[in-house]
């Protein structure tokens, strides 16, 4: 990792600029705003410097943190992981991830094609030792204004085993703990019932793993269901990638539907309209605690580098939010702690076994 | 089963009137609420004669239509199922099954322990021929006033195969066609994409199976995702009960989460307080689109009686719900049509095979 002095930033983040909807503009716009607030971090745009330049000059707080490395080849939203694999080497994504490796960049942040983006990351990044597969996590509000939920895995792995599950409950508790800042965070792996007996082989294997550790990283409550990930229950909710996508777009696909129906009820007639403007300040301030935008950022646990994935779709202060989202993983050290997590459960485990 | 002279009920309902969490009180009053608007329909209810006795004649709606058949005898709900099916031959979830499975009732509806309940219709009513495994069903608001779409299973399955989930796709698909109405109902199932070749082997062999059948009640979309949920682009959404249950929870508590965040913010100063006054109209608008109770009744599909699930902790207007989805499904012959689609299915398949 290359050394910075103490008055030059001390974080750097790789940004793919050509990844997204609205890249490279919202890349640029976003860590513009982000670069406003924090003078401390230092950004590598990958992407068409023809594009880049004009947009890095208007930027009104990115100048000597911010440089361009120029490549003209982005992935395509629709390309499969195992082309962009194969053919997407000289591509914004590729490049921005290769910058991790090296040491060059702490994260990569990018907003363009998810599967691509995690196969590109799992043969650039590699597995951390002691994590077979890597999942990817989001943060979900919940009731309680003061608890927030971190869910994972949200699509990396369709089929996971009892020991996936497990690695996933301890890279989800080290997040919570030491990104988030929860003092002991408390696990649950997501099942149809909160019984033990309950669910199919993988979560009940990963139940009796979890039972059986000791030095968690957090406190394991057992089963939690579908309606706990927003009820304040629980920080962590571990699940396999098949079921956490699900969730996670019937969750947004509600919320948008809530949304929808009350925009309709107040536009419905002079009165309702009237209503509205009297309702404004509390459905603003509703509006504002669910917008997707201050949860976008979904890291990538479990890997050797860090990366964090924006939605694809997203604007300026979207993308703000995952590059803090990556900072703060930076900042705080996330796999360091990860591996200090698994070593202390390892050694529990062996002083059990020899002991 | 028993035939009715015209001037007779042409339904007859079966309730199990000690299950849930407000019994027998709002099984009696559900069913009050009921017959005020229904006159053709008859209920047995089953439970402790000493507590229904003055409830139904408070009822001022039921009197010729109702009678009760005794028994002190209630499935508890934190009772497994196994030992439901054991020792509970006497209980009232019971003996309204069976009353479905002589003959005696067209339909069973239990607010009673889901588990115990699907456990003693399996045994006590089996499945359909050319149904393997019966799943739970329940029926969505989306963004589109006209579409409502129809989930299942819900739980009833954790581990499914593509032969299950195709099978669900029919019976879904004749639910929404003959018991809701809707024309040439489109089917989806449940996956973290759309491309064909992602998700897990049952989903993809049951999108094999879906797309070479012909004469299916209604048109196969191929994989949708979990916001086509709630978008009105599917009306049949397919998957596992381990899937569909956490979904569905999921969905719940997003609900709940966002209406609970509506209060607070409109609790929040007197500004706010003034504010809901006048967006009262429009609030309980959509309040009451995404009423629970208004979706109260989760069909068993699949098995050779009908029997509906109302949610354990409803009220006497949820209960209300979960009877008209019964009476809904006896009144169009929910079965026969099942019956008569898997024979069309079949017919096509033998024909393609031997011409």
């Amino acid at each position: 990792m290359t050394l910075h002095k103490s008055s030059e930033p001390t974080i750097t983040i790789a940004l793919d600029a050509m990844g997204g909807d609205h890249a490279p503009l919202i890349v640029v716009d976003g860590a513009d705003l982000y670069a406003k607030k924090h003078k401390d971090v230092a950004f590598i745009f990958f992407g068409d410097e023809k594009k880049l330049t004009p947009l890095l000059q208007k930027a009104r707080y990115l100048n000597k943190n911010a440089i361009i490395k120029h490549t003209d080849e982005a992935i395509a939203a629709t390309e499969k992981p195992s082309s962009a694999l194969r053919s997407g080497k000289k591509s914004s994504m590729r490049m921005a991830i290769d910058a991790v490796a090296s040491g060059e960049a702490h994260c990569v942040v990018s907003a363009g094609n998810t599967g691509a983006l995690m196969a590109m990351a799992l043969f650039g990044l590699r597995p951390m030792v002691g994590i077979e597969r890597p999942a990817i996590a989001s943060v979900f509000p919940t009731v309680l204004p003061e608890v927030k939920t971190v869910m994972l895995d949200l699509g990396a792995n369709i089929e996971c085993t009892a020991e996936n599950l497990s690695q996933f409950a301890i890279l989800g508790a080290v997040y919570a703990r030491d990104v988030l800042g929860i003092k002991e965070p408390r696990i649950g792996i997501l099942n149809v019932g909160s019984e033990d007996m309950k669910g199919h082989d993988s979560v009940r294997q990963a139940h009796a793993l979890l039972t059986a550790a000791t030095h968690l990283p957090g406190r394991f409550l057992g089963f939690v269901e579908g309606n706990d990930i927003s009820n304040g229950s629980v920080d962590v909710v571990v699940t396999d990638g098949f079921t956490g996508n699900i969730t996670l777009k019937a969750i947004e696909g509600t919320a948008k539907l809530i949304t929808h129906m009350l925009k309709q009820s107040f536009l419905a007639n002079f009165i309702t309209r009237l209503g509205y403007i009297f309702a404004m300040p509390a459905l603003l301030k509703v509006k504002h605690k669910i917008d997707p935008r201050k949860y976008n950022g979904g890291p990538f646990m479990g890997l050797q580098g860090l990366c964090v994935k924006s939605h694809g779709g997203t604007d300026a202060i979207g993308f703000e939010n995952a590059i803090a989202v990556a900072v703060q993983m930076a900042r705080t050290d996330f796999n360091k702690r990860v591996s200090e997590a698994l070593s202390a459960i390892d050694a529990a485990q062996k002083s059990t076994r020899h002991g």
